[in-house]
């Protein structure tokens, strides 16, 4: 199965490569939301976040958090967008995190708007309800170092 | 100074809490996306990802993670979108990851379009090579731990 990100990280299809190590990849977006837009994908190929094995979340994240303070220095922003699509509206089905440097003002609209609304107390509740019994399974694990120091 | 967010953590507010640890609460977010919208975020008054301890990165997106694989079952979601704002369009400054469930044809559109292009090589490399400038700057370290394992 062929995947452009896999040949970006392999070096077969060019792109502005930002930052790399041995196993995560961040290059420019071609079609960028605003211009500095960066990708931060696994070198490995990995669906959704879901798919990252558990270990290697906390290196990929603190990769993010050191794009996110890059970015913003190099493209003098006021703030940045964090995004991750899991299979909707996901493009490229390897998984890629969207770090995007964002000005007052810039115009960037859509996702967190319109919001809906829960119409009575039962129906909050209810949700909230499915998603604790959700998390009270047993493949829901704690991670054993999930623990925030 | 008041916390909306650093409330709810405290009991102080009420909110459909879903899952807590001593370190990080997530709870329905009352005006979701789509039933079933998450906050995650950290027990303490943190205000933006970069400002996140390095050390806490990784407990913190297991969380998130977790959450993901259970918004997808308990609401029986094809996928999810996640998200964090950083200062702009972040309506409390407290961080707070969004873990939304999503469905092919739900209609969430926005953020994603409409996308620009580089005019140039020249733009796109003059663009690629701030961004590496500033990656290579001493307050930009790899942390120890960021090699995926």
């Amino acid at each position: 199965m062929s995947c452009i990100f896999c040949d970006i990280v392999a070096g077969k299809i060019p792109a502005e490569i930002v930052w790399r190590n041995e196993a995560a990849v961040a290059f420019l977006d071609h079609r960028p939301l605003f211009f500095g837009h960066v990708l931060l994908v696994p070198a490995q190929h990995i669906e959704t976040l879901a798919d990252l094995p558990v270990a290697q979340v906390g290196p990929f994240f603190q990769i993010v958090q050191k794009l996110e303070r890059a970015v913003e220095q190099a493209l003098g922003a006021e703030g940045t967008f964090i995004a991750v699509n899991n299979r909707v509206t996901q493009s490229v089905p390897h998984l890629h995190v969207h770090i995007v440097p964002r000005h007052k003002g810039d115009g960037l609209k859509g996702f967190f708007w319109p919001r809906r609304k829960y119409e009575s107390d039962g129906e909050i509740e209810e949700t909230a309800e499915k998603l604790r019994a959700a998390l009270q399974q047993p493949q829901f694990p704690d991670a054993t170092d999930t623990k925030l120091i």
